[in-house]
């Protein structure tokens, strides 16, 4: 497996968290991120927020950046979470208005990213869920959900729409939580331009085993579509350097991607508040390049020995074989 | 809503942990344990446990305290977690003739559930997971489990495969952990009789919302069977007095039970060590009667109102309105 | 027991997130936020945040707005986390200067609290602590952050300094994270004018239960300053509306304070994103106020036979008794 | 740092749980785990648990055991917690005569490890703690569990009492549940000879960071006495093999008991339920000598250089420099 390295640009910009709400360094243009992003080893690729990073306004520059830069246009993610509109939810809201919005905004920028190059569209309906108990009407609520996300596959058949889950934030309950309620969408949008974007942090706090996760898409339709890499403490989507916390799991979890055929991009999603961006990501990638190798040194006739023992003896003196050559 | 409380029946035996290998009390006998059931008011139903109290030897016993009891027979549990050669596993199991017990256990527990007068079986893999990385073929165990609850549930039609998800214990991964991953089993099966039965503290500790459970459960095909109670603090399944600790969130669980058409069991599933096993029952019950009323009092009017508005203040109000009186 | 309420100002204001930086809403004024709060029932004192709502500039305003509402001074909270200088840490950063502002801002805030008729400073360092193993020389830092405080506590001894803990944010691993280590520093300390905020929230997700924090407060020579209140669903900060999630905890905790001689104030700290701050408010006072109710009817001769018994079933007998009456 | 390793004598036995009541695998005989034990390379102490292994009945079999395996007397943990008697407290029972009973055992226990040719008691009261609210007097069941193990103290000054902290389980709320509370409980105590057990663990199931745990007793008077090892996913004590899941963690940790001059035993406290019990402790053990050697090398002027620049990008290169060489 050969890993092909993109990132979101915020990236490499500055974070606020909502005590600091100015951010923790000085804000980057987008085209100050994209020259960071350029010189980050081994990054071929980019994931674009709508209106942070693309809109009407500034598509022409943005092919102006992939361009000169070379990077390849991996994906855009809708702003479905980051306006005052979809403060109470975007595809799931109760206003018509809203929703309506939420379609038209990711068919927007289905056409952005095919102009860019591209063919996929990370959705992440952050704000689709609920906070308090009898505040919403779960079952018309995911219906709308699914019929949103259904009429945006119909909308461009050529480009993907991937739909990234997470347990909880910005919603302290979100709707599409996990592999399991993320695959049920899935089947019921039913479309082959439907799948995943499995985040490895988000698969921790959702207390997930990611390698477990790649075999599960595998097992039903193959719908792993995109894949956003970090790391994390297990109960938060911490989103640090990527394999800082859990190399293990990392190991197992490219070795499960290389086993079940996954050719797509590894996308970074880290949040490095107190760093340098341009730096963590640089570490991060670092990290995924060696655990990568690591994890195409596994043979799958060694594993299919453990898998035939069952022995977690055998499991631990391979990972010491590995870890500490 | 009117409740049918049932009890498995080990909760108002003794109870063990992984220290106290002997029990927190003396052991009571099958014959005991029914009557002590018998003897909680509103209780009309038992759940029983493969070996632990049901098995070809005594199946005639067990029909006999049935009858002098006027206790319903609501479900079996199978045992696949509880005797030795579980131990790595029942249906998933790497070992060909485990996965052939598994099978064959189901179907004799389905039999003999039918001839003690029932009509389903609570089946709950806790062996078939794993604990440590590399050490299972995710996508082979998950097909050997499909394939082998497949077969259960076409051996007899008339017979109810109700599925229990939990997150982890004994296996510290489970495979059947949430809803999603639950359903996704389920519509693999692909039979009528093959649902699933929801654990309110499984749930909880899943980080889930048990009423959003209800509802997923509705919308992919009306595969709520049955329901265990209990509580628990969140990140583990304490098996508490049913009530304790989340009454808001049984208060919505129930409302949605309503407002789906729930009209089965409710079996009672707590594992009080240190209590009397039958007096925590009682208490269970009285808290589970009190709380189904206030849920039977929440108009569906009114729900709806509070859905439109999506105002936590709303649902505020009425919960102090309805807790305190 | 009666309740004194109090409100940080910024809770009937506008929230922001990592994603919606803008806010939820428009911003408020100060003077608006004064206004919102004394129209809020029941409510008789204010917290302020420093440089929020409080600083050189303001101070003659901030006296004209208590004095126009009628509103006490409870507690000012130092900005030590929410200006970009303190991005790294504050009293326990590895910069001197850092340090030496963070002393400085406390004792000017201590200051002012009293030109404001106030007598307590509530300290959250919420900054110090870290992200990433070895970046850290604990011991060292440790030691200046009891330097630090010893330092604000010995400037004035008419002026409380009640020191807040929380697991985590905005760092991943703060510092003070427990009653335990919160003790730990106090004794450090050891001036009389050194003590404890208790936030029910942070205790929550501490995986403690704050009512056994209360006497372990008391235990440990009556440390228990200040009171915050809100709640969350248990593993993160969500700073819900108080009550709403775990009420019966509420009225342990409450009746800890009561049986302990807790005389100080409640004072909310929520952060209701999606509602109206002013009436998420006036909500959790209504809740609070009602929950202390029932926790004053909880007479000490019943709660000592519980104690006596142990037995549960007699607690959820009483519990059961109290809600639904 | 030289690595003495010692293990819990039934770390090589066979486990139960809840529901797998006769255990995983077959029993062995104390003379059998003996055995056991002495094969296992590196290992040259044993720590035993009172009744399990060590009794009035077989003291003379041990000390021959001992003898002939030449392994080392490390620790006895009196049996608090797997008797009936314990069932709801030991030190803090509200039964005075189980109060008694826990201190007679514990110095009982003193005299035989002292008798058998150690020095150290591990005391773990797991079950003092409680399950449901307002079923404890915290206040009064503290007090006779600090004055307890006061009296064990004065009882013989040569012997010392390690404690050893858990967050939960068996109980579903210990009193001792982390460092801050275990080192308020040590400053009451107030004897030299009490101190603390850090089981690594545990230490991860009550969301610490074991380096930072490691300092903080430097810190409060050098009060690590004794260290538990051990691995789990974060949220409960799974007792895992030692490294699999957290193996950065772990390099921090022993670099800290480095750092300070810990020259005290590792001993192994794994519960590995379906592997061999030996087995799993040899890879523990070679687990744990390998991250020792790369602790090791990892020299203070290095960390100190992070320590200043307090830069997570420079410990990730050290990290990814030292683990994949």
């Amino acid at each position: 497996m050969n890993g092909k390295y993109a990132v979101e640009l915020s990236n490499v910009g500055s974070y606020c968290d909502r005590y600091m709400t100015d951010g923790y360094n000085d804000d980057y243009s987008v085209d100050q991120l994209f020259e960071r992003v350029a010189s980050v080893e081994h990054v071929s690729g980019v994931e674009l927020v709508g209106n942070w990073h693309v809109s009407e306004k500034n598509i022409d520059s943005v092919k102006g950046h992939l361009k000169s830069t070379g990077l390849e246009m991996v994906s855009i993610i809708p702003d479905h979470f980051a306006s005052r509109h979809w403060g109470k939810g975007s595809f799931a809201s109760t206003d018509k208005e809203i929703r309506r919005l939420a379609i038209d905004e990711t068919k927007l920028m289905m056409d952005f990213v095919v102009e860019l190059g591209g063919d996929m569209i990370t959705l992440w309906p952050g704000q689709d869920g609920y906070d308090y108990i009898f505040t919403s009407d779960y079952l018309q609520e995911r219906d709308w959900l699914g019929e949103g996300i259904e009429e945006c596959c119909r909308y461009r058949k050529d480009v993907k729409i991937s739909i990234e889950y997470k347990l909880k934030e910005p919603r302290m309950r979100c709707y599409i939580t996990n592999v399991g309620t993320a695959m049920l969408l899935v089947q019921e949008v039913n479309e082959p331009n439907c799948g995943i974007t499995l985040d490895f942090g988000h698969s921790l706090a959702a207390l997930e085993n990611p390698a477990e996760v790649v075999a599960i898409l595998k097992k039903y339709g193959d719908k792993l579509f995109h894949v956003h890499v970090n790391d994390n403490y297990g109960l938060w989507d911490d989103d640090m350097i990527t394999g800082m916390v859990h190399p293990h799991e990392y190991i197992e979890f490219l070795y499960w991607l290389k086993r079940t055929g996954y050719d797509g991009w590894f996308s970074f999603d880290q949040y490095t508040y107190r760093e340098d961006g341009r730096e963590a990501l640089q570490e991060g990638v670092y990290w995924l390049d060696k655990m990568i190798s690591v994890a195409n040194e596994i043979s799958d006739e060694k594993v299919n020995e453990l898998f035939a023992s069952g022995r977690a003896v055998d499991v631990s003196k391979m990972l010491r074989d590995i870890v500490f050559k």
